[in-house]
């Protein structure tokens, strides 16, 4: 076996056998195989696609490069959610919580942000004193105690995908849905979860650009839960628009307590609570109430002790933006479309996101809007508020909004995009 | 300008603008853009194409990434030869001496070999003292006193080329028409000859198995010397069968040397006189007669000379390797095929060849042929002898000669491929 004749069966439209898989995603991990190597490989992959079989072994041979997670040990069941990230996604922050309310225990390995869209852990880390990084043990007994935790996931689970994952980013081999599935899916049957709930996002804003493929890439993942014994499925939801109405990461945090203290937007409320539902049936826990979860203080009140047992403190103030500056309506109307892709750009030139995996982020910067699409604007006044510490960067993200949104006169119905646009079982 | 850009313009199928071309070439060359990045890229290029444009900017780029030699100041007009490569080709030991005998100056930069097809400078090597690297003075003033040199190609020439040419080997990347036609003509075209006649070999022992893919990688290569100011010319011929009766390093020196003298296998003599005369057109010099210089002995002077010139003895005996084995014809008849792929895995196998570049070979290994098809054979009879100084490998010779040949019953009709099979200009 050697890695030439593996990257010429596949550049060959050929289809790659159990044997070949196994042997170059582990000689991969060992470094007996080189990323030039590797990465003439996801280009061929890539352009020549793969069949489910090669794509469920290639995640079954990232998945045994590492050691597994177990949680048979917990009395509750498990449930997990993954989203293909979008732009002020801070849903797992309420959902979390208010899943492990009703009954469930949540393990949430999270990632930082790289790009356009924000990491969970970097909006985590807006918390005075939370800390993201946990042993093994110590994320067993918050999981235990607390009933969800959210950390970064350990190096020792799927190391392939780690590399590989690396190695895409900087070679133009990310966008391969066989790819993108088999690197989600490992990370999440590696982590050893029961039931997962895939949150995979459409729009500009999103990864997947077309419904067609985002269904083809959630059909393939829950095809792969399924086949690996984990309880799997997908909603397909709208990212043409930003979710909520804030993108940054102290910023999103205050909306995400705000929906556990009862309010927030409508529409983080809604995917909050769909999700909740998904992840509770698939937990087996079709009965849980998780709009009286949030009602009633009890998803609050798991967020408060998640927070504590990673070292932050609940009550302390959240980082705030040295400066704003004020974007306003060009004239009156209906706003009528405001571009998701174009709001992440502009949050991340904030200083909300990084450029490079070392980059720090900025606690404060992001950007606050002050309507969504359908809603009435008023020429001269505020429509979105850009925050950075950074002042010197409002011109360079104020460029990427240029043509991000668009007024209609007053009275026109601006068609909504409804929120939840497919579910794949 | 970045590689993840390039690469994804190719991977999805655009074409590649001058700018990018230029850019990721010097860039690469510079250490600037990641091996990794190169090798997605060259599979992006295998799989996607690139069209005339982009091929002779990508070639001119390669050419700009070093220094280009200059004939100018030589009395004689300059004419160089390439081939792509086959079993028993050792053509250009023979030519050109020959061509610089009838008025030619012939600057033959050569490589060795790797894989199955014997290089050039290795079969030289097998002449006791002949020194293969030579600084570019002592090269030109050799060319100038001599008529003819072959020598290694200095780190100069086409350095991006020399770089990924390395990449493309270890990474599944060789088989790209684009890829090879600009490879070979860069370092062609930075070598300096006014004119270059390409041998294009097709067939089961060639890196073209089709007369079709032959044929495009001739005209594309046609296409840019023409362009380059070069006057080019291609002769597809046949490497169905070894060519000669010898594969190896001495082996083929002996034979050829025979050519010089006068006598050699009527297929080498043909296709040597055949490049020779395209060579002499190309040059300017249509009138020159070639047969007449093998004859006369005109051609073996300028051969004896060049050796000297390079420190080799041109009558010291050649190596001879410490073991032969013979196969023998399993059964009386005509020899209905010989294959030419499986003679030159074999004679690989013996020692002639290498399978690292830092691996060394044996002057003394390979293959004698006693027949080729058509040709009559006897049951019992040797067939072919194999040569090497490590007879532990006859073995593993015999198993790549397996099924490598036929014999039909006396008085079958064996229709013998033509040796020349298109001529391109």
């Amino acid at each position: 076996m050697d890695a030439i004749s593996v990257i010429r069966t596949k550049r060959d439209r050929g289809r790659l056998s159990d044997e070949q898989i196994d042997w170059v995603i582990d000689a991969y991990t060992r470094g007996a195989v080189a990323d030039e190597q590797m990465s003439a490989l996801a280009m061929a992959v890539l352009l020549n696609g793969m069949d489910r079989a090669e794509i469920a072994r290639w995640t079954a041979a990232m998945i045994a490069s590492g050691e597994r997670m177990d949680f048979s040990g917990l009395t509750r069941p498990t449930a997990d959610k993954h989203s293909t990230g979008g732009v002020g996604d801070k849903i797992t922050l309420p959902l979390a919580p208010l899943v492990a309310a009703c009954g469930a225990a949540v393990p949430q390995l999270s990632g930082r942000g790289l790009g356009h869209t924000g990491g969970t852990l970097d909006k985590l880390e807006s918390v005075p004193g939370w800390r993201a990084s946990l042993a093994g043990d110590e994320m067993l007994s918050v999981l235990d105690e607390v009933g969800a935790v959210i950390c970064a996931a350990g190096d020792g689970l799927a190391p392939a995908d780690k590399k590989l994952y690396a190695l895409r980013d900087v070679t133009g081999t990310v966008e391969s849905i066989p790819l993108i599935a088999s690197s989600i899916m490992s990370k999440k049957i590696a982590e050893g979860t029961g039931s997962l709930v895939l949150d995979v996002k459409v729009g500009s804003g999103a990864f997947m650009k077309s419904l067609a493929d985002a269904r083809e890439l959630a059909a393939t993942m829950v095809g792969l839960g399924t086949d690996h014994g984990v309880r799997t499925v997908a909603l397909l939801t709208d990212m043409s628009v930003p979710l909520g109405l804030t993108a940054g990461n102290a910023l999103e945090v205050r909306e995400s307590v705000e929906v556990l203290a009862g309010g927030g937007p409508a529409d983080v409320v809604e995917l909050t609570l769909a999700l909740a539902r998904e992840m509770l049936a698939a937990a087996g826990l079709p009965d849980a109430d998780p709009a009286r979860a949030l009602a009633d203080g009890s998803a609050m009140d798991v967020w408060r002790r998640m927070i504590r047992a990673q070292g932050g403190d609940p009550d302390a103030p959240l980082p705030v933006a040295r400066e704003t500056h004020v974007v306003t309506a060009p004239s009156s109307g209906v706003l009528a479309s405001l571009d998701a892709y174009a709001v992440g750009v502009a949050a991340w030139r904030l200083g909300a996101g990084r450029a490079r995996k070392e980059d720090p982020v900025q606690a404060g910067a992001g950007i606050t809007l002050h309507a969504k699409p359908g809603d009435e604007v008023t020429a001269g006044r505020p429509l979105l508020t850009l925050h950075t510490d950074t002042p010197e960067k409002f011109a360079y993200a104020e460029e990427a909004l240029a043509g991000a949104f668009t007024v209609s006169p007053a009275g026109t119905d601006v068609a909504r995009t409804p929120l939840i646009l497919d579910r794949i079982a």
